[in-house]
């Protein structure tokens, strides 16, 4: 009696339910400590401090009738989006104000948010394989259509020749995400400067609007001093959606911004309707005492180096152990080519060394696994000897 | 460029912010305290101590990594969905366990993951006027069909004769909020039966299953000794949202729960599929440091005497004043008949003293305004000279 719709993310859904309470099994049988859970985007670092003095200290200065109150707009407090904008206006030379920034339940609400304001029935949304797979049921949400771009497997650059063909009438958006789940690769400027331009001659050859969404919860994780260009400086139709999931560590906690610059189209309504989408979606506002949080920290920066050891001993572990892989510049995925297709029965393989790895056919770019990193350093060397006999097992 | 379902969503909701932002005009030429913005259900009531004592508690003594992380089960950490489910049990002598418990982000929230799970485009959703007017939104978000049951302005409790002949094959659900937002009426015991009898009765004779959706953000808000009847007991298809905006006044932070009783028909399909709802609809999870806080509150109750006083104050004060009006048995609303049948001249005579109401049509009711008495009491008092001289205007 469940909804059409849902009979087929239940079952999907069922799949991932299987891998989680796998790892909850071989925990139970060999460990915590022996299993190598590589699955979940769930960030190992605690909150820096900052956040709970934070906290500490709203509960003991605010009105709790404000604290935990409504906010008078949908957006969030006016404070804390002049805040964000502030600080986004620093960091990347940019022109917002509070009006450009809508508060949001972590980037995942966010995207939801503008999709609604966005899209009509048989709309369709242009994503880069691989790409972060909720990005199919969001568009699906709204009625659109998911348009896939095959992937760059030598780069994992967006394929442009390929973008500019499958662009038509009907292209309403493109989400990229950079740096990128499930690859960790940053999208060079020289890229974004070159989409920009194809979307710009797109729009006037169709006479349409082409919004750029640009999903950034791994902004602040990039490595090596790699700079992550800021997209609304190259297109003018573009829509930020951000989180601090992965920067302050609070996944859980569901706080994010959407940001929509008045150079986008129409951005006035733009506006306007993702207020009323976030209301009638239920989020109604982000929660208020995480964005008084967030506020406080917005200064705050993430221990990158922990994410950054993880990264080079794996990195390194797996190439010395023959395995293919592209090295991440930022967020904390890697993402390794199976050595054999099907990456599920590589993904099967692992299990029996009680390593938890993602196959790529979840990212639109099956043969590959994902591994994410976010985990301790001690699951990262510990795994290690496990990955040994796997590549053992295909050599 | 926004989707038309927006556009229209885009121009009522300018008429909310024209409100909103003549209130603040009000407030800045006579001073806060000479306007009574009787428009918003924003509790004015502080969160109890607890609720702060519970939050530093959480943070000094839980792993942060585990606090602010994901959940692992979309619906919610398992302890909380036990002791939550347990609280309920001893309240209301239901059997409910863990699974049985979908942690939400707020009652919106869980509304859209229930109406997300169930509705088929052209499915219909049946509410009793006058309703909470986003439930009209909430279906339309799932291409779904708002029908509407005709208001008994004399009891306020639903009109069970036209209820029976609007059931059709497509009745999918039927939302019934009790103590109800806008008249703070308690459907009685008697009309919970009936209302039961006729879905039954109908579930056979088309071979369907028609849930019964008890939206209950004010169960803890009934005054004089009322019971409020738990649903699940009358009718097996009952799904219940909650939420602890009201009770713990916590509106800004998003939490609440669904209930899925195993009675239900497919019920473990439908808690799955509220899962994965929950999940791509980009709620995620309901915000986790609240989750552990309503766990730390669950006994705790509001100070119902304050909203008492308001009640008794402003119901006696406006019957005085020959307003009509129905006594409200729970919620912090009162709802009263326009001296003039279109109440907007009605709301925009009430203006000129500073009042600002909300107008019937908004819950399907015209004729009708809406109070909400969840202001200080000084506001109370305060507005009852304004409201003399607008009864004087229609005598």
């Amino acid at each position: 009696m469940i909804s059409k719709k849902m009979e087929n993310m239940v079952a999907n859904s069922s799949a991932i339910r299987a891998m989680f309470e796998e790892g909850n099994r071989l925990a139970q049988i060999y460990g915590p400590e022996n299993v190598f859970d590589f699955s979940l985007g769930n960030p190992n670092v605690p909150a820096p401090e900052s956040v709970k003095n934070a906290i500490k200290a709203l509960l003991d200065e605010e009105d709790p009738v404000v604290l935990h109150g409504y906010t008078n707009s949908n957006a969030g407090y006016e404070d804390v989006r002049s805040a964000v904008a502030q600080s986004l206006n620093e960091r990347f030379g940019t022109d917002f104000e509070a009006r450009n920034i809508t508060m949001t339940v972590g980037a995942a609400g966010g995207l939801n948010v503008i999709l609604k304001s966005l899209l009509n029935p048989g709309d369709e949304v242009i994503v880069f394989a691989p790409y972060f797979g909720e990005y199919r049921s969001y568009t699906n949400n709204y009625d659109g259509i998911l348009v896939e771009i095959s992937p760059d497997t030598e780069t994992f650059q967006p394929k442009l020749d390929e973008f500019e063909t499958k662009i038509t009438p009907r292209t309403k958006a493109v989400i990229v995400n950079t740096p990128n789940n499930p690859t960790g690769v940053v999208y060079s400027e020289d890229t974004i400067r070159k989409m920009a331009g194809i979307m710009e001659a797109k729009q006037k050859e169709y006479g349409t609007d082409i919004y750029l969404i640009s999903d950034e919860p791994y902004r602040e994780l990039a490595y090596d001093g790699v700079e992550v260009p800021y997209l609304t400086k190259y297109y003018d139709n573009t829509v930020v959606g951000y989180s601090y999931s992965k920067s302050l560590s609070l996944p859980g906690e569901r706080i994010g911004y959407l940001v929509i610059p008045d150079e986008a189209a129409d951005s006035e309504k733009l506006i306007a309707a993702a207020n009323v989408a976030t209301r009638i979606l239920g989020f109604v506002n982000a929660p208020t005492l995480q964005q008084k949080v967030v506020k406080a920290c917005l200064n705050e920066k993430t221990d990158i180096s922990f994410y950054n050891r993880n990264r080079e001993t794996l990195y390194n572990g797996l190439k010395e152990l023959g395995f293919e892989c592209i090295k991440p510049e930022g967020a904390f995925y890697l993402f390794v080519k199976s050595p054999v297709e099907d990456e599920k029965a590589f993904c099967a393989a692992a299990k029996k060394y009680n390593i938890l790895v993602v196959p790529g056919s979840s990212f639109g770019c099956p043969g590959y696994v994902r591994i994410a990193y976010c985990v301790s350093y001690e699951t990262i060397v510990n795994s290690l000897p496990g990955f040994a006999k796997l590549a053992e097992e295909y050599r």
